[in-house]
């Protein structure tokens, strides 16, 4: 039985956020992503075919989502679901520590 | 759009394990389960019909699984995939504080 450990492994040194696969079945897809103080481009929108429920393990950051004029703010523990073809963006994300991100993709 | 908080409105007093259903779609269904001290009883099996893929949030834990002498130990940040019908039970939860459960199930 294979552990896998989404507080470890993590780089020290980051220049571009880290997607890592843990789980893709055909229901769902589990990913696991790192970020440290990086945002997307200020124009660039996520849009998915895929429904995303995601949670914070660790760091703070804020989402935009596209229709909002507040953004979210997650911190560790903290979950949302982000419907499929809601645009959003990664506003923010803490330069204090890694922010991991566990995504849960499914149809 | 709603944030759901896991490791908050977390029972200071807990007689039963607590099972929270988070999202159920026909994909997958994720829920939180908090255990404190709580272990199965000595001659109780799970066996699902899904796959579960569980990470612990908080907390420290063990897992036994049929056919394995060792048992898992998982702790904070740690995840397995318990496949469908792979009976186990839960062998130990930590007294010290209590474990948060992210599992994950689907077909």
């Amino acid at each position: 039985m294979q552990i896998a450990d989404l507080l470890a492994d993590v780089p020290t040194n980051l220049p571009e956020e880290l997607f890592e696969t843990l789980l893709q079945t055909d229901a769902l897809r589990i990913e696991r992503i790192i970020s440290h103080a990086h945002a997307s481009e200020p124009d660039f929108w996520y849009d998915q075919d895929e429904h995303e429920w995601v949670l914070l393990l660790a760091g703070a950051a804020r989402l935009q989502l596209e229709g909002e004029t507040a953004q979210v703010e997650l911190r560790a523990g903290q979950a949302i679901l982000i419907p499929a073809h809601q645009r959003h963006r990664v506003a923010w994300t803490t330069p204090d520590e890694p922010t991991i991100w566990l995504a849960i993709f499914y149809r």
